[in-house]
């Protein structure tokens, strides 16, 4: 499958090695594609910058954002959620329409260390609404990006939230996640895209059970009842 | 012990039950207590009406607001998030110093379905900054009133968190807690009263998983990685 990711950071990184080592192409979208290969600046999380990441990964290609997604078989959004919009609008409805859209990102303000879409709206929705043409799917955006792409390093269970208004969009983005070890039990189909809303604001507790843990390594877990 | 529970409804209801078993001295404080013990309108949670409920619960004493806090040793905020501010400053400020105050209320607007409250601040922290002499501990606003008072009704692993300022307070409900049937290593603190905007906001993905579920007899489990 072609599969194109807009974003270059940890978690477009973390998605792009698991689809490759999966056989599929990987596109990754992005603003400079030249000026990208070249960033030396570490990232944050990882230590390491994009040349040395794409160093050992250049089998998966860059390119330009309006250039990124014709071909594409399927979109993932990993950029940061307070431009998604922007970036994608670049990205363009005519090479989007048609085609699904898994929507991983939150919109979260880390400047100011708020939401910038809440309560009353959330990024999911306003992307479904900006292409009317495109399946979006929200997905995965409740973890981080090491347990997106390796469930099975937490033994005991956790879960997967599916947000989207296409049913059939829904079962293709669980097979994919079942590609990548997510397991039947694991998933959580909330409804239609609106519920984004839900899954959007699990952003405010884990950053604070990060605080608290002093490590992002956990996933929630929705327990139920034997009633 | 002496508490007061702030409210009536179906979680000050199960909160009552579970202290008088536990040997406590327990006082509901509401608006007019003569007219809620004649109230004989269905819960629309239990289907039971307040008048029947307090037949057989009828060693809890209900008060006025105003008296309803004097002899308490701990109170309680079980009412709707959007009138809580207004109830607790008819309890007063005189009959809360110094007190602790479990805050289990989450500021969401039925009529509205969203919250009044988020993002750039909580409820937790209003009712702190209102009450300076009140030590604010947030708990037990993550689930339902069932599940809150039988803990051993999920028998795998969920958690029960603690936001507070005053790390001794936070002692104390875990104490208190505990003998309500809570366990050691379900406790997560996630630290100041700030981090009531983390758990406030696991009610908009709650409504969403009830009504994906068609029940609330879930909780919430946070699940680390063996690393």
């Amino acid at each position: 499958m072609n599969i194109t990711i807009i974003g270059t950071g940890t978690v477009a990184q973390s998605l792009a090695e698991k689809f490759i080592a999966l056989s599929h192409n990987v596109v990754l979208g992005t603003r400079a594609p030249e000026e990208k290969k070249a960033d030396q600046i570490p990232n944050p999380i990882t230590g390491r910058s994009f040349q040395n990441w794409y160093r050992v990964n250049n089998n998966v290609k860059l390119a330009a954002l309006k250039d990124s997604a014709q071909d594409a078989d399927l979109i993932v959004n990993a950029t940061q959620g307070v431009v998604s919009l922007e970036l994608l609008l670049e990205v363009g409805r005519p090479a989007m329409a048609g085609k699904i859209l898994i929507d991983i990102a939150n919109p979260f303000d880390t400047s100011k260390g708020v939401m910038t879409i809440c309560n009353t709206d959330s990024l999911g929705e306003q992307l479904q609404a900006a292409f009317p043409e495109t399946k979006v799917v929200k997905s995965l955006n409740t973890m981080n990006a090491y347990i997106m792409t390796h469930p099975e390093s937490i033994p005991d269970q956790h879960n997967v939230f599916l947000s989207g208004n296409d049913l059939e969009s829904k079962r293709e983005v669980k097979l994919l996640l079942k590609s990548m070890g997510w397991k039947d039990e694991q998933f959580i189909d909330l409804g239609d895209i609106s519920t984004s809303r839900g899954t959007e604001l699990l952003l405010p507790i884990g950053l604070r059970l990060y605080a608290a843990f002093g490590h992002s390594n956990f996933n929630f877990h929705i327990q139920t009842a034997n009633q």
